[in-house]
């Protein structure tokens, strides 16, 4: 496998759609994943693994069922598996998920929202 | 555990030693670390997994036995297992790595460069 230079802004510049994340890197078995992210997603919970998100542009509310945690480009949080959660972004926020491979955007809920989670871009 | 909002700058104020990567978060088995480099590291590979560097502030070479990548902020690249790769940087340069916990920076080779792979911050 030829090793290449991945870069944010070019790869966002590939899609348009919001709350699809694709797929930019893989790493053993996980995915890293970029995502456009407005509005209000639905609540949900991964129960077999954490997640990871990290800012790259923009900024968005990770809000949990005790509050909520307003992130921004160049912070990043770990969501445990099994821990409630629900991304909310007034402006439309580019954000990488770092999961394992085949991991469900929408996790454990039934949503209009669920996407591909093999989108290669 | 308490989800939070995880700063690469302000973590990045909290240590000065170059090629001595931090911890600053957890997916399943996977750690997430900060690193300065600045100089040339040693020639090595990591026979058990993949490896991802993330630059979060300034810009290094990954030198490849065939050739070299620049990689500056907003870019990331994927090692794959076994490949030999030495990180070069002009100037100082914070990278984000992520890869499974336990790995030690590195990797096969016998270095005075061989950093702890548990230190949180």
């Amino acid at each position: 496998m030829a090793v290449e230079v991945i870069n944010f802004k070019d790869k966002l510049t590939l899609f348009g759609e919001q709350w699809s994340p694709k797929i930019i890197a893989q790493l053993n078995d996980y995915h890293f994943k970029l995502a456009k992210i407005q509005g209000e997603f639905v609540w949900h919970s991964h129960p077999e693994t954490d997640e990871v998100f990290i800012v790259v542009e923009g900024a968005f509310e990770m809000q949990l069922t005790d509050g909520g945690l307003h992130l921004k480009a160049g912070e990043m949080c770990v969501i445990p598996k099994g821990v409630e959660h629900r991304p909310v972004a007034a402006e439309e926020c580019a954000i990488l998920l770092v999961e394992p491979a085949g991991t469900v955007n929408t996790g454990d809920a039934q949503s209009d929202l669920t996407a591909p989670h093999d989108d290669w871009i």
